[in-house]
């Protein structure tokens, strides 16, 4: 393991889809959603100890969740974990990270990851991964892991690749970007599925220090330019004050959007190693394992009859959990919420949305 | 109020077919179903106050429910709680209560009722509870309330009136008892419906002691003579013991079989004050208040939508129950259990035995 080789992780997200057991004050990446015995974030954590060295791990996520980060990964530096005020989309999350990890290692290469998806695959994750990694250390390219689509789903963003200009690294295949495309309906789902050309967009990047900053720089700048502006502060007491000051008057945008889309020296390596951002309940009943009658079922005591294709959650593995005559059906058992609903992408959102505006809010 | 008019309240049933709010350890005459603020047996020692002394309601009911009895009822003296230390089913537990209450007062006229029904109109059940409580402190008839039917119920007893022996008592007409008739299936339920012939068996019963002592003794001699021979230990220290080994060796007999079914003495009164056992969802179902979709909710903080003709019944007010999707099913959420079934009388049934052969006795 080099040392300069960096993971920074993004894990600053609320899982609103995956309500209620993904809460405002818990959300996903500090679930064990799928019963494995650590939550996404530790997953995550234990996944990059394997190429970079624990102490070159940078969690990014807002102050709320401090506490949760410090319980669930101990071993990651104090000054590892970098809060933010207020939520400002990955860009400002990004740019944070970078300025103050260059001013401790300019030759770093680091990948950027979200805490909270799941890998399939993870020798191949790895392999992957760390290929990708070396190879940007002497690269001037933003390199994006696009998963080779196995579906027409419409919950994923895709890039487009640009096969004429192939370059294979290590027996991977990497391509300019030519389009990023955001979640398609169906129709136009199958059409990206069936070119050849679609890949996934992971959310996941791989770079070094000094090209993402010069790009920041060159089509962000003003949050480059607050990030670098502080620099004298980084690994001081001074840090996070200086930060929420950023943030305060901090422009909310994404990477993809703010740079990904318009650099010219984006790169896409297409990957296989089984990926999903579990981001909905149904991304997690298309990967997870089903009983006979095609239910998923993480629950303790239980009498489940005359269910199918169902998704049946408890986090009170002492409480019975009778269900009958349920099919296609999610019910979902927190301390303090129960929720029975048919099984189908839009109805959490539509429920959300619901609590957002009857004075249940509280509940989010 | 004459003091020699007595209610002895049957409260040592289980109500296995209200699981799984109604449990071994906290049976449906200790709960409020309803969400009245009162339990049926803290309902019906309320109502019976209002025709006899406090101090001459007896309750007569499991040692294991001894404190609940005391938390609920506490105006009940101590000496009037009588505990079986098993369950004998209803002749042993009248014949205790009868020969207890035989050496205070040889003239008292008693009804006796069991605690967990519903009465809907008490000022027509007092008055005629009363009427009949007062006829039979000079009659030698045992007499039992039976219900004017209202619908072809399956799930109730029936008893047949001889319409020949009619006799009005302040405005309340009682009858020779021609047949008692279990359960009948819908086809025979519509038959007794329909003949006018038929009422409901309530369960009540009014009579005075000497009566039902003299019908114990012809009918049930083993039991009337076991609690007679113990009268020199009722309200002494030794009572309980003495008891005890009289349940020991008890043979286990319904009041109903044991003697109203072969007494000559039996009259039953027409009745009309809105009245259901309350033994089953069902029943709670059709006698509860519904919302504009049909749904009967008793919880606390709930987001229903496209829910019709359910149950749905929390006893956690702060947990939020969202329920979407679901026609004619009951929900129910209680600490240790969540039913989620379609609503229909055989399901609990179904599922109670499936707990006690599934390692999960625990739960009932």
């Amino acid at each position: 393991m080099a040392s300069n080789k960096y993971c920074i992780i993004m894990a600053g997200g609320v899982g609103s889809r995956f309500w209620p057991v993904s809460r405002n004050a818990h959300p996903k990446q500090f679930l064990d959603i799928l019963g494995s015995g650590r939550s996404f974030l530790q997953a995550t954590v234990d996944r990059f100890s394997k190429i970079v060295p624990t102490e070159n791990i940078l969690i990014v996520s807002s102050k709320q969740y401090e506490k949760l980060i410090i319980e669930q990964v101990p071993q990651i530096p104090k000054e590892n974990i970098l809060l933010e005020s207020l939520k400002r989309n990955t860009a400002p999350c990004i740019a944070y990270a970078t300025y103050k990890l260059y001013k401790k290692d300019k030759d770093a290469a680091v990948v950027v990851t979200p805490a909270d998806h799941l890998i399939l695959n993870e020798d191949v994750f790895l392999e992957t991964t760390e290929t990708v990694l070396n190879h940007a250390c002497n690269s001037d390219c933003l390199f994006t892991l696009g998963i080779k689509p196995t579906r027409p789903e419409t919950q994923y963003g895709y890039i487009q690749a640009n096969k004429a200009t192939a370059e294979i690294v290590g027996g991977h295949a990497s391509y300019q970007v030519k389009t990023f495309t955001e979640k398609p309906d169906l129709e136009m789902a199958k059409v990206l599925y069936s070119s050849g050309e679609f890949l996934w967009n992971s959310g996941i990047f791989v770079w070094n220090l000094r090209t993402i900053k010069a790009e920041l720089e060159a089509y962000l700048p003003d949050i480059a330019a607050s990030f670098a502006d502080i620099a004298e502060y980084y690994y001081t007491e001074k840090e996070q004050q200086k930060v929420d000051e950023i943030y305060e008057g901090c422009a909310s945008v994404s990477i993809d959007y703010g740079v990904m889309e318009k650099t010219l020296r984006c790169r896409v390596f297409e990957a296989s190693f089984g990926w999903s951002d579990l981001g909905t309940w149904e991304s997690l009943y298309a990967l997870g394992k089903k009983d006979s009658s095609g239910n998923l079922v993480n629950a303790g005591k239980k009498m489940l009859s005359d269910v199918k294709n169902s998704i049946v959650v408890s986090s009170a593995p002492d409480k019975l959990m009778v269900i009958k005559g349920l099919e296609n059906f999610i019910v979902i058992n927190t301390p303090d919420v129960l929720l029975v609903c048919p099984r189908d992408e839009k109805q959490i959102k539509a429920i959300t949305a619901d609590l957002a505006i009857g004075n249940l809010g509280e509940f989010l």
